[in-house]
């Protein structure tokens, strides 16, 4: 991937839109509003020890979009206290989501041993039609519902204690189209699954970032979010974006996801002004989101002299900062090409994106 | 009250002790071990909104001794999803509770109009007896279960819209001995009520410091408590110390109660130390305490020159910080009083305690 | 002082100007800007312990409109390494004042034993002709260059060990114009001196607030200011103002001066919003300044229902913090005096500004 | 380098000193106690803003051994105000740090353009004797007063515009024993250079790194340094260290140096503990340190499962903190290896130290 600026050419791009009016600021892309997600939360109604209206209160306070409750079908300790159809958690927040403003998505969890694990459904109509015996069952009701379904935390240690396996079994639920997407980050299992972030690239599958939050929220603490791109900021468009793949995942400062949203990501989210000095240019770069960008050299051009004495430590682009570099051009070089990789934005497991920015003088 | 130190006694009075391993550290009184508690607490069996176990996990990572869960017996917005006896709260936390040490006792807020307005009664052994049409009847059904019952917030604005009213009803509960204390601090209503503070010093009633927490308690925010002196650590020695009056409530920095209770705590927590100096004598103290006092100089022995220079701050002796200061002794003084109040010792409403410190040279 | 304001009147009144760009957001007063300055200030010239260009960088980081530097004239420690004019300190600062845009002032501290003590003297032209055995030859020089000359830490315990004593020289020294203000407060020595306060009530000094700083100056750390109120921001116009006695101290969170410069700053500082509710009205103020307010109620109206369960702790207004509170009104009661003092503005020493709220319904 | 640690030996290592009383807790290495020192520091002598005292201040509150002040020979800016020899900073500050413990280093900084650039001369008996017109007898001074003289920022990029240059004249320097040691971190010029790292290895020099403060230390700051492994702490054993080339480079969170230093503050650092689980052991690790260690896993025995999901993020042990892992082994395996990278352990330019933990079941 390249981008072109130049001291002649015009280099301020114009500032794309950010549509969230609440939390972290994140740019758009090109004919999507990037939505803030979270599609994995419990309440009392399955293990989660909070009341489903508390999750709209957190939501609202991080600044999400939505959120799905996803109590477990198969799991729910609290069931001789609490006697209630498997709709109910979602209902008793309902009220509360559309006072607030959060889209608020009715889902499940289908709780098994391994294989297949933990599989969440949502965009449900009834849940209550998924509690059934055999998961493939299950399963099949939640995809007759249109549910989009994905596999929740693959490499949780409980169920795979060595490494992290493919089963046949999902290769089945894949071809069956009962399988959508993967759980890339769950964060109560303090996980990033690098094999699920293969899979998600290899088998097409959507990649998902989400909390599994049982116990409250701790204000101020980050939160793993999926970043949904949608046609609009309604749960129909959520819907079709997940259909499509068109999602990364926000966690800590990663941004986790397919090439081509990253780098438009970070096009978007970052302004560039180039000024000829004596001895080549000036870089300045804006950083007009709440995301963080970490530089490192990559191998270079020869003839460009950049980040020279900073290896030590990536170069660190803050959430609403600002940065600027030097590129001295040796003996009347004209041109070239800064290097370098955007660490924390993963395009392969454990592997940065690598951007160039053609710098003519 | 007057204590004597001088520089021919032993200065270094031997540290008593500090039950509490966890939390804030508080000193003990004599014959006395002091309880961090609070008896005020909703969960989702009325309209709280969290599982009555994150009460314990809230209550074990701030410190305290113990709890009690006192859910409304007449309003429960949450019961046709939860059907449950008003004793559930209490015995869905009880395995928690023994797990990690907490006291929990069982209690349940009677929540009426004004008069009476909202009564907590603690130490039930049967909750359900309490759902009763008429007030009266229900706290006699407290009453014969030996409860210690309680006024909750009585200057809430919401049933006492002017000024802070005692009714003759609550005469009358007082001399049925359906009456044992008030709550001079409730936290949710951020009030603190200077009637209830007199009405507790003039009719001998229990003072309470409680938070009537509904949603999850933030984690690192300041808590109100009730300080409990009890015999020892266990629900008897709390109920025989609640019914003794043997309770201050701790609030912000503030310590609010009898002046007898506060004045031991004061000279428990600190340790002091006299030297003498050519023109007088240097006083140093050591806070053992996790408690701050705020002195300020009252009307001065004009023989005794201190705290000249501060009168726009009061002096500040911190948690477990050090404090000294000078006191100059005119014309061949020997021995004089260091008169001051410590402004956040509540004797009576917004009235602070006055310490004398006998010196001699 | 009385300020009406009404539901039928326009309430919220014209925003006042704030002067300064950098540093703490403090309002003008009508017909004078608010000047930030700190007239006593040391550098390696005499005992302080940094080279003066770093007391400009200092003033500018910490917002500071105007800086003297005060060096001894009589205790040079380090004069066998810096051998230099009396003049050398503000010289080196001077072109680092102009390119920060501070005001720079020079001065000097006549440094001898209590009496008189330290008194400094700025808008000197010429430093060196201070340079004399006798301290009144000194003072006279300084009035010959037109000085304004004040009195330092007049309670500095090691020149007042017992109590803060006018000396008859003193009066010599006002009775000869040699004597216009004093230092009120004093960071250095932490010495706020209720004596001082009273004698510039009294005696019609002007009153100061200085660091008489040494070291660096930390970074972060509340500075100790004089406020000079002065037609325009320029040397001139703050030697008139300082010559007319147009200063108000500010140390901590306290304002402390002349009742009519803060009652001014109280009102610019605050927009006052007044609704009609059911039973009196609900009072909306914005702080748009970065000063603190600190409100207790006085003796009230009766019939006025208002800060009734906060008298534990003071009403805070933040700085650029928003605060309401509701006036219920009695029994057809249309209007009142909401009557409050204000802590940390003190007008007499110790004794906070009292301000009524005329409200009518 | 291996550490073999096992079930059947005692896995608890006898704690190693740590000598510092102040400052950050590093470990002695065996046979050497560790000094935390800073070889280039300005006062007003040269271009510092500074008095000589000051920087004996901040080295006792920053915890620091020893100090060099090394005033610029040919720069001295205030020279018209402080005329005196250029040992007078020295002098100046000796009575301070004997005060306070601190070992003071006479020195001085060789002030030139490239090459040679700048080098400091440390451990000098007469610093006026440097002041020559040609570098050469500068330097030749320097030996003769056997000083050890290292390179200062040889990356700095006003000297160095484009690349990092060794030139001939260094080859000289060495050759002739007028270079010992170079600057691998400059603070002040943020600067860590690679270059630099891989010359003191290839060419066995000492790895300093110094702060070249000129303005005040901001307090809380964290400091670059210079650990010294010391036979006893005096400035002659410093001066032995430093000609050994026992020294490593602290830095931001890093440790820069040979790897046998390291791998022993590694190793004094920490105390492992492991425990026999059901499918292998769980290792628990307890930091003594307050220094940071960033783990990676490294190309892993295929037998042994650990650090799984992790790879998002290095695991950190914080200082004081402790860490744990498990480590499943498979099929019956007794034992194996744990290989990782210390990340932020350098033993290369921009290379980790790689560390294999021989685990047995």
């Amino acid at each position: 991937m390249k981008k072109i600026i130049s001291l002649f050419l015009a280099v301020c791009i114009a500032l794309p839109s950010f549509s969230q009016a609440k939390g972290k600021s994140i740019p758009d892309l090109k004919g999507y509003v990037t939505l803030k997600c979270d599609f994995h939360i419990h309440t009392v109604f399955s293990d989660g020890l909070v009341w489903p209206t508390i999750r709209i209160d957190e939501a609202h306070r991080d600044g999400l979009d939505a959120i799905a409750i996803t109590d477990h079908v198969e799991y729910r300790p609290y069931k001789s206290d609490i006697v209630a159809s498997h709709n109910r958690s979602y209902e008793a927040a309902l009220a509360a989501a559309e006072a607030k403003g959060i889209i608020l998505i009715r889902g499940a969890e289908i709780t098994r041993g391994m294989p297949p694990g933990h599989l969440n459904a949502i965009f449900l109509t009834d849940v209550d039609e998924l509690d059934k015996p055999d998961y493939m069952d299950a399963l099949r009701a939640a995809k007759a519902q249109n549910a989009f379904i994905f596999w929740n935390h693959p490499g949780w240690e409980a169920q795979q204690p060595d490494t992290t396996v493919w089963f046949d079994e999902h290769a089945i639920l894949l071809e069956q189209g009962m399988l959508h997407g993967i759980e890339v980050v769950n964060e109560v299992c303090k996980l990033y699954t690098p094999e699920a972030h293969r899979w998600c690239l290899e088998k097409k599958l959507t990649m998902l970032g989400n909390t599994d939050v049982h116990h409250f929220f701790v204000p101020g603490k980050k939160r793993a979010m999926t970043l949904v791109f949608a046609r609009s900021r309604t749960p129909e468009a959520i819907y079709e974006a997940l259909m499509d793949r068109r999602t990364v995942v926000y966690y800590e400062d990663f941004i986790i996801g397919e090439e081509k949203y990253l780098k438009e990501l970070f096009e978007n989210a970052l302004e560039w002004k180039v000024d000829k000095t004596e001895n080549g240019v000036r870089v300045r770069v804006r950083n007009n989101s709440d995301l963080t960008f970490r530089l490192k050299k990559d191998s270079s051009d020869a003839r460009l002299i950049y980040f020279r004495n900073t290896s030590i430590m990536p170069q660190v682009i803050a959430p609403k900062g600002e940065f600027s570099f030097t590129v001295n051009m040796r003996g009347g070089i004209k041109s070239g090409d800064v290097n370098f990789i955007v660490e924390n934005f993963l395009v392969q497991p454990n592997e940065g994106m690598k951007y160039t920015l053609k710098i003519s003088n």
